[in-house]
């Protein structure tokens, strides 16, 4: 009997006793975030799925595992198919399907600690205009059925001294706490553990790619906070640092805390906090004021000392990034094409050899030829890594935690002579990204706005890509930050000084070649005496695009400019922190287009 | 005892009859429309105020009228401050004023008619949590203290020939119907004046500037249509023109077929159609469907024949801007400066003597100077019109209907030499407006995704203009037609094939000058093999961008090449039709930028 067939064996002991016709596992954990411990990688358990979205749907006789696009290919090569049925989690959402698998009466279980308020109360509705109840087990069966679970790893958190975050715990709380008793609340929940770090200034060391600290809080009115997390992972002098009012429980006396809430207003976000905070508070007589989260725009506008930290950073990794780009060209030259895991490593040591490294902020996409293609792609997903093929592409999508930011860049390279289709979109996709660079636009306005600025080059050609154009990202914190984006689907969020965000067109031909052109940027203000005072951004990334890819006839003069002056800044920069052969690789990739 | 003060006694007398402590009169009338017949222009009649927007609030011993930011200087000059309080509409909304000026138990009186479902609920709402009570009563106190209140224009509808409208009324009824039993419902409510006239292909006469046959109407899940208007207004051989299963009625009758609706699904746009027609069949018993009119998007996407019949209309509307524009020059040539009434007179005049013509689209804005700063002006509304100023700007921006199609085009015209400011400015416009001419963009895209196309150069120079991009227009329909837009303001309407549209920025500087560039535009698909589909515009309108206001070296070879073509097609559709003279200036005016 295959490992997927016993556990699923287990599950379903576990749901007869309990009486449950459906139980839920999703890819989510606790925090509802995008990384997720070892210990909380329920589906992949259970399924041995280890993509980055996705939930099973376990019913007595059958089971099925949903997935979106960009997973359809890697599940069918992951997943046991006489077990779990391979359902599209965007065409038929999971909970429509199970509408329609179970007879009126039928009961089906989840874990409300891992499904955000909004998707329980839709779902609960959902299910009971199809006769069936959803019913909420903190004591996940997937646990229960668990053996050899791995213990949570219990890091030490780290303190972020004030020279990096520039506002002390106090003060952030104070600030905040002002909106809450502002809005009438007498608390605020704040969920996010990236939203709880940076409040309290510390960085957590368990959850790989995200240095948060596991837990969420309650912010009060008057300032003080509770924080529900595992005490275990506080080092020494936390309380001096964070300063007065800060109290550590367990989350289970979460429960105990909502009943004092009896009566009062508490602000919380029913689309970013899990069901189980809020329901609890719910079932205690609070009154919960649907809003998002109140520490969201203070952490996504970085303070001049946050900005400072990621130029920083952003000069480190433009080192490495340097260093590794003039090796893979040596080692083309030489003949020695390496495959798609052996350049990402050289890569990682590069960035671990630089000071206040703190690993990836995410999986690098080191993706030769073809692969490039995807744009999710992770060598160590696919069967064999993949090698660099001479006259094409090689993308590399990668960043790093600093302790004094976070970096994410991806660069194509010309590997040998791709040819005119690939430079031609090459460029078109550089011009967006130079585009998107050099806007100017008033305050009000979103990343929706400023999408298509970066696209209208390819779509004049005819082409476009089927990703966001930017994402935001935090100070030390996660890659992937929210709520200031640039994208197609609508965003209400205007863009502040401070914030910083990716900008990252790109071009994908499937089974060909992929293009991908990102630095990351900040917002600041136009310093100038302009009738309408206007923001622009300005790039935090230091490395060379690839001359040996563009088609410069394409380019007009204002974008040859831009390529030039951003590349003298980065011989400006980055070349004197360079020893001689990488200085000299890097005075030649820099130089002027027209040399 | 002035005229104001007459009928506000007269109302106030009604209302205290009726028990009413406030009593509201909005400018819209029963159609919810943008322009208002005459006998239906009550605020204007309680108050003197022309505009195009507002609401008077009537209480026992004070009353206030409420308008936005493009009145608050013209109410002041219409409106008497001894009877009225003036507040603004957008900073305080009336209703929420309203709550706080009356005792608990008060009852607040609107005419269900004049208000959408959506704006009645909503109020209905903040008026009871503030303990007051908002009641309908459909018979207007102001129509019945309204002595010499005009009777209503009746006059006689066109029958639009399917050589215009392009689908006989008893196709599109089909069409729309199979969607209305599609979404389950037994009818649809189809509310707009507009919607009715294009389902049926009739036109009205007697609604200044929009060609609709006053009424609404019931399209039944079979293909029958109910229309409840004054038969008086349909001419001989109405029946045979929409064919079979169209059914005449009054409105009153309305009430008596809601209870035929008992238990059945009707849908209806509570955003548009009146509170008085819901709140019946509600009151029946019928369950409201709430969403947007099924006629919306088929009208918004004009077929073959409409195009062609808005290309013939937008020819014959350029030979008359074109000998406007050449008699112009020629007046001001002569040093005689005409004053902003004698220059719309004339444009109309020229427009008159076409074939085809059914009167303007909207009030003709013809501002001299430092009026053309106003993006509303109106010289009717004026103290005196303005008068030609030497060494600046002249803008017109008006309209036409003719029975094969609905034009707007706005021009800025060099009155001497205004100077490098105003050749800097009007050149930033017209950049805008060739770059989201010249925009391609795949199916989904919505006009919030290319206004910033048109804004980016003002932008990035410091300038901004704070109205929208573009509106969508009907087939000799309304002027302003959605749901089709582009603007900062989120709309989720994707750009269709067939789609018109107005590519209008403009830059104003208070008190100095104004400009704006438009063209009407036709959404098309791209003719060409792809690899994503694209979508463009089309130039629909055909009339010279002033030369003499242009700085050349603003403009990229591009920009020059667009506009020289765009130029050149001026001169070769437009100047075949013109008189010897004006076809020599035309020939000057339309030369290529480097001659």
């Amino acid at each position: 009997m295959s490992t997927t067939a016993t556990r699923l064996g287990a599950l379903r002991g576990l749901m007869a006793e309990r009486g449950y016709d459906a139980f839920l596992v999703p890819r989510t954990d606790e925090s509802l975030g995008e990384y997720i411990p070892a210990h909380n990688e329920r589906l992949r358990w259970l399924t041995g799925f280890t993509g980055s979205a996705g939930v099973a749907v376990v019913l007595a006789d059958a089971a099925a595992i949903f997935v979106d696009g960009r997973y359809t290919v890697q599940v069918r090569q992951q997943v046991d198919a006489g077990q779990f049925e391979v359902r599209h989690l965007v065409d038929e959402p999971h909970i429509r399907w199970l509408a329609g698998q179970l007879p009126d009466g039928a009961t089906v279980a989840c874990d409300p600690r891992l499904h955000s308020l909004q998707w329980y109360r839709a779902s609960a509705a959902l299910l009971e205009a199809a006769g069936m109840r959803l019913v909420e087990d903190a004591d996940n069966l997937v646990d229960r059925a668990w053996e050899d679970r791995p213990s949570p790893e219990i890091g030490t958190a780290l303190l972020l001294a004030e020279q990096y975050s520039g506002e002390s715990s106090a003060g952030k709380r104070a600030r905040i706490a002002a909106d809450v008793s502002a809005a009438g609340a007498r608390a605020a929940l704040v969920f996010a553990p990236d939203a709880v770090s940076w409040l309290l200034n510390v960085r957590g060391t368990d959850v790989p790619n995200l240095p948060v600290l596991q837990g969420f809080a309650l912010l009060w009115a008057g300032g003080d906070m509770t924080l529900y997390a595992d005490a275990r992972r506080l080092p020494e002098g936390f309380a001096a640092h964070v300063g007065e009012g800060v109290r550590v429980v367990g989350e289970e006396s979460f429960i105990a805390h909502a009943a004092d809430l009896a009566g009062c207003k508490v602000l919380a976000d029913p689309a970013q906090a899990n069901a189980w905070t809020q329901l609890a508070l719910q079932a205690a007589g609070a009154e919960l004021v649907a809003g998002s989260d109140p520490v969201l725009i203070p952490k996504a506008c970085k303070n001049a000392r946050e900005v400072a930290g990621a130029r920083r950073a952003h000069l480190r990794d433009a080192v490495a990034m340097a260093r590794f780009l003039a090796w893979l060209d040596a080692e083309v030259e030489a003949g020695r094409l390496h495959d798609e895991a052996e350049l990402a490593d050289q890569l990682y040591a590069y960035r671990a050899a630089g000071e206040h490294f703190h690993g990836s902020s995410f999986d690098t996409i080191s993706a030769a030829a073809g692969n490039a293609a995807m744009c999710h792609y992770n060598h160590e997903n696919a069967a064999q890594p993949g090698r660099l093929v001479m006259n094409t592409v090689y993308l590399v999508d990668s960043g790093a935690q600093y302790i004094d930011g976070t970096t994410d860049i991806t660069r194509t390279v010309a590997i040998g002579d791709p040819g005119p289709e690939v430079r031609r979109l090459f460029t078109l996709v550089l011009k967006g990204h130079i585009a998107l660079d050099r806007a100017r636009f008033p305050r009000g306005t979103t990343g929706t706005h400023l999408d298509a600025i970066a696209r209208q080059f390819l779509w004049r050609a005819g082409f476009d890509y089927d990703h966001g154009t930017g994402h935001g990202v935090g100070a030390f914190l996660s890659v992937h930050e929210g709520p200031q984006r640039i994208s197609k689907s609508w965003s209400d969020t205007a863009l502040r000084p401070g914030m910083i965000l990716s900008n990252e067109p790109g071009y994908y031909r499937d089974g060909a070649f992929g293009i991908r052109c990102e630095n990351l940027v900040v917002v600041q203000e136009v310093e100038d005496g302009l009738e309408t005072p206007m923001l622009c951004f300005d790039a935090l990334t230091l490395a060379p695009f690839d001359r040996r890819l563009l088609w410069p006839e394409l380019l007009d003069a204002r974008e040859r400019e831009w390529l030039d002056s951003y590349h003298q800044r980065v011989m400006d920069t980055v070349g004197p922190l360079l020893d001689e052969p990488e200085r000299r690789w890097l005075a030649r990739v820099t130089r002027p287009i027209g040399d």
